[in-house]
């Protein structure tokens, strides 16, 4: 299974595409990053974001698209202009039929490094080690889209699945392990 | 002169295909909104509103896009979604080699209704009798539309034309009109 991760921004987004091997496996395939001008206007740079994205995906032929989730910000206009980058990444995933998963920043590192307060140090030592490369990718935008994939690729779906049966009502779980019947 | 004014929305996008016959006269060639699925996966979502776009653009052929700017909310995440909208829209728009204009709604009120702290009614109003209509274009988020592509029309670009240039340094301007000169 090959995993394209993306860490969206208008000015440089970060990607790596990561190949699972087997469950809790996974080998770095390549990483880098899609940068746009500043000076030009934000269409003609949404349209190099979707342009790069879709000759990663012709080229890599990813069966999944793992994207960090950003809902919050200090600065709104940042935030929102950042939600134009993730749309066209989104909508090159959909229109090539990939598998989307959208995953929050926290859900990133606790599956890397373990626990969703890891720095961002901690994250690049353990992506490091855990896909058996000689250095921290870099620039560290492409550490991150690394990040997203190998999030995806380590089990941060499973994990959210198993939140997810967790969250069923009281009254349908099994009462001897302890849920209330009514 | 064919401009495609839209209002972006995860839900609703208004659109409004307005001709400008000669300046400050327009007629409403056609007007409506894509809808989408509030149960259907974002990624999908964005898709739906991008091959809308492309199929009004193939439709019509417009010349330019005038795409309502927003920037702020009361909800961030209300607003983030709706970034992502914005961007398949205008990534459209780019695709296809349209002139963008991004238009601030203060800047819309004002070119349809003359000021930027018109209501809605009275921008439906304007819009009705300045396009010659029987009635208020419907849905809302389709007036909305046409009222996005109506400013453009109205000469809104222009305004911000000379707003840019009374932003001229002053020493660059005519000393004999009050510029300072150094």
């Amino acid at each position: 299974m090959l995993v394209l991760g993306v860490d969206p921004g208008t000015a440089t987004t970060g990607y790596g595409v990561v190949r699972a091997t087997r469950p809790g496996d996974a080998t770095l395939v390549e990483c880098g990053v899609i940068r746009t001008k500043a000076r030009d206007a934000l269409s003609s740079r949404l349209k190099e974001i979707h342009d790069g994205m879709e000759e990663l995906i012709a080229r890599h032929k990813p069966q999944v698209l793992s994207v960090e989730a950003v809902f919050y910000a200090k600065n709104v206009r940042t935030t929102v202009v950042l939600g134009h980058a993730r749309g066209v990444i989104l909508l090159a995933g959909e229109q090539h039929g990939l598998h989307i998963h959208e995953i929050p920043p926290a859900e990133i590192k606790k599956a890397v490094a373990g626990t969703g307060a890891a720095t961002k140090e901690q994250v690049q030592f353990m992506l490091t080690r855990l896909l058996r490369l000689k250095s921290v990718p870099t620039p560290s935008d492409a550490a991150d889209g690394v990040a997203a994939a190998l999030a995806y690729c380590m089990g941060a779906h499973l994990a959210r699945l198993s939140a997810a049966s967790a969250s069923i009502p009281p009254r349908t779980r099994n009462p001897l392990i302890g849920g209330r019947s009514r």
